[in-house]
C-alpha cells in the first residue's frame, strides 16, 4: 500500500497554505506531499493592481516557492493542470503525466467571468497572474510612448470594467501611475483619461455608504471618471459600448468585474455554481471524502446574510490551515474541525495614501486605513511565509 | 530696414551649433535670431541606439534647448516647418504661422531612406527621435511581456535592416538588453534572435575590413545572427521577406539602412541629391548667397575618394561653428572662410565594454575602442554646451 499520497493543485493562498501546514505538522513518513503549480513562485494576488499599473515591481508580489517549502519535505511539480478524474483517482497535467493521489487539494483559483459580455474575453486584459500584469503595465507604457508619434487619444484612455475591489484599487494605483508616465513620455495630463464602468447602481457593491462615497470622491479628485449603473454592453478592439449606447474609445480595456472558479472543476463532474464548489463545513466536494477545495474555487455560505462569502485571499489562507490539520487528523482517523471563516476586516486602497476599510464594526479613512492596508499585506506575508518572508517582501 | 533676421531651422548638431557660436559672436543689437524646432530640446542623434534598446534613459540623451541658449539673445518658437519659400524669403509653420528671414540656416536633418522597399515605411520602426526610440523600447518590452501569454517567437524576433554604424551600434545594445528582459519576463533565452540584414556585402560597408572581422566575430559571439549581401525585398507585419525568398517572422522591424534629407528642402525647389543639397564650400545653397544648409541635408564631397562625405555630427557641429562665424563675416562685409570637415576618426560601440574604431589611421578593438567612444561622446557634449553639458549628460 505505501504511505497516504496526497496531491494539491495550485500554490495560491489556498494550496500553498495547506502545503506550508503539512509540512508543519506531518511526521516523518506519515504522507508524500505533492505540489503541482504552474510556476516556481506563488505570487500575492491581492497585490497585482499595482503591478499592473506600474507603480510596483511585479517581482516584489511573487516569491520562489522553494523560499516558502522545504522541497525535502514537499515534492513539486512544475506543471499545468488540464483534468481531474476522481473516479480514477488521477490528475493529468499539460505534458501528458498522471498523477495518482489518495488525498485531493484543489486550489487552482479563478478565472474571469466576463457574463457573456460580447469581446471581453477576447479584447479586454485582466489582472490574473504575474505574466497578465507585465502585460498590462507594458501596454500602457507603449501606449503612451505612441501617443506622441500618433496623437490619438485612444492611446491615453483607460477603461477598468468592474469597480468591485479590485477594480477600485487599480483605477487608485493608476492615479498614481499617469503622472509619472505624462512626465515620462512628454504627454499632456489633460489628454489622459481613466474610466471606472459598473453596472451595479454603486462602486464597491456590499460596502458601507460612507466608505464608499468616501472613496469616489477622493478617486473623482485624482481624475477619475465613473461610470456607474452602466454595464457594458460590448468590447471591441476600438473600445467599449455602455448598455446605454455610449461608446468610449479606449486601447486598454481592464476586466475587473468578477471571477468564477476555474474550469476544471466543472469540467472533473463536480457541481458547481459559477465554477465554484460549495463544500461542506470540513472543505470536502460533496460526496468526496478525499477531495478537498480551497480559495477561489470553494463556496461557503455566511449565514448571517445568506450570501456566499466573497472569495478573498484572508478566507483562503485559513482554508489552507485548517484544511492541513484536517488532512493528517484524516489519516490518524482523528476528529476533524469544522472550517469557519473569521473576518479581519477589509480594507481597500485608494492609491499612495489612500484608502478605506472596515475593521470589525470600526470604519477608517484616508493615512489610517492606507497604513492598516499594508498592516493587513505583511500579515498575509506573514501567515505565509513566516518572517523571513515579511523581511524579503514587506511593503513599508 | 532694422536689424538683419537670421532664422536656424532645426535644433540638431547644425542648426543648434551655429546659434550657439551667433550667440557668441554676434555684437548686442547686430542681428536678429530666430531658432525654429519641433521640440524644446536637443537630443543626441548619434546616441539614440541606446535608449532605443532600452540600456540608457531616453533623458539622457537630451537636454532643454534653454540650457544651451540664452534666450534672450536667441528667440526660440516650438514648432514644425512645412515649407519654405525662397523667393518670398519666407518660411511657414504647421499652425499656419509665417516667419521673414534676411539668412536661413536649414538644419532640418534627415528622414529614412527606405529604397523603394514595400512595407517598410508602415511596418518598421526607425531610430529617429526621442519619441520614435521611446516607442521601440516600449514596444519590445511589451512583446516580451506578451511572450509568456502567446508563445509566439515572433515577439521575441528582432530584425535590423541596415547594418551601417546605427545598425550596428543598435544591436549591440540589444545583446546587452535582451539578457535583461529574459530575466525582467521569464523569457528563455535561447528562443530570442537577432538579426542583422544587410544587402552590401560586408557590415559597416566602408570599415577596414579588420574591423569589420572584430566587429562580427564580437556581435556573433554575443547571439546576433548576420545575414550579408541579402536586401530586404519587403516588410509587412509579419516581419520581413529576404532578396533570396527567406522570410524571417517578426513583430519588431527597425530599419537603419539609410538616410535622405528633409523632403521639405526638396519641395522648396532646391536642387537635391537623396534630399540633400551640394551646398558650396560657403555651405550656401546653390545660387543663394543667403540659405545655407547644414548637417545631414547638406552634402559635401571628399575630393579625395571623390564621394560624399558621410551625414554625422562631427562634421555638423563643425559646420555650425563655421556657419556661425560666416553668417557674421557675411553681415559685416567680411571675408567668409571656407568650410573644410576635420576628420578627428571615428568609433562604433558593439555594447558595452565592446567598439572598433579609426583614429587617424589607428585601429582600435574592445576596452580601449569602448573608451575611446565614451571621449568622443562626450567631446561632442563638449563643443555643444560646454562643461555644463558635459556635468548634465556625460558617459562615465
Amino acid at each position: 500500500m505505501g504511505i497516504p499520497k496526497i496531491l494539491i493543485l495550485g500554490a495560491g493562498y489556498g494550496g500553498l497554505m495547506t502545503a506550508v501546514r503539512l509540512e508543519k505538522i506531518l511526521n516523518y513518513n506519515e504522507a508524500e506531499v505533492t505540489l503541482v503549480n504552474k510556476h516556481e513562485y506563488h505570487y500575492f494576488t491581492t497585490w497585482l493592481h499595482e503591478p499592473a499599473a506600474g507603480t510596483k515591481d511585479p517581482d516584489k508580489c511573487r516569491v520562489g516557492l522553494d523560499q516558502i517549502l522545504d522541497m525535502n519535505k514537499t515534492q513539486f511539480i512544475k506543471g499545468t493542470v488540464t483534468s481531474i478524474d476522481k473516479e480514477a483517482q488521477k490528475v493529468t497535467l499539460e505534458n501528458g503525466e498522471d498523477l495518482s493521489y489518495d488525498y485531493l487539494v484543489i486550489g487552482l483559483g479563478s478565472e474571469p467571468e466576463t457574463f457573456g459580455i460580447e469581446g471581453l474575453r477576447n479584447h479586454a486584459f485582466s489582472i490574473s497572474n504575474i505574466n497578465a500584469v507585465r502585460e498590462i503595465r507594458e501596454h500602457i507604457e507603449y501606449n503612451f510612448a505612441r501617443y506622441n508619434q500618433e496623437k490619438s487619444s485612444d492611446l491615453v484612455t483607460i477603461v477598468v470594467g468592474g469597480a468591485g475591489f479590485t477594480g477600485v484599487e487599480f483605477v487608485g494605483e493608476l492615479t498614481d501611475r499617469i503622472p509619472e508616465l505624462c512626465k515620462e513620455f512628454d504627454v499632456d495630463p489633460s489628454v489622459v483619461k481613466i474610466y471606472s464602468v459598473e453596472a451595479a447602481p454603486t462602486v464597491l457593491p456590499g460596502f458601507d455608504p460612507e466608505l464608499v462615497n468616501y472613496a469616489m470622491e477622493v478617486l473623482t479628485r485624482k481624475g477619475v471618471t465613473f461610470k456607474i449603473n452602466t454595464p457594458i454592453k460590448e468590447c471591441t478592439p476600438e473600445g467599449v459600448v455602455l448598455a446605454d449606447g455610449e461608446a468610449i474609445k479606449s486601447n486598454t480595456v481592464v476586466w475587473t468585474g468578477g471571477v468564477r472558479g476555474n474550469a476544471i472543476i466543472e469540467q472533473a463532474g463536480f457541481e458547481t455554481m459559477r465554477g465554484r464548489v460549495k463544500v461542506d463545513e470540513f472543505l470536502h466536494a460533496p460526496g468526496h471524502d478525499n477531495v478537498f477545495v480551497v480559495g477561489d474555487g470553494a463556496l461557503i455560505i455566511n449565514e448571517e446574510i445568506n450570501r456566499p462569502y466573497p472569495p478573498t485571499a484572508q478566507i483562503a489562507i485559513q482554508q489552507g490551515n485548517n484544511l492541513g490539520d484536517n488532512i493528517v487528523a484524516t489519516i490518524r482517523g482523528a476528529k476533524l474541525t469544522p472550517f469557519k471563516p473569521s473576518l479581519k476586516g477589509t480594507v481597500a486602497s485608494l492609491g499612495k495614501g489612500e484608502a478605506i476599510g472596515l475593521v470589525g464594526s470600526k470604519k477608517i479613512f484616508g493615512t489610517t486605513a492606507a497604513i492598516m492596508k499594508k498592516v493587513v499585506d505583511n500579515r498575509s506575508l506573514f501567515l505565509i511565509g513566516g518572517l523571513s518572508l515579511v523581511m524579503k517582501k514587506a511593503k513599508l
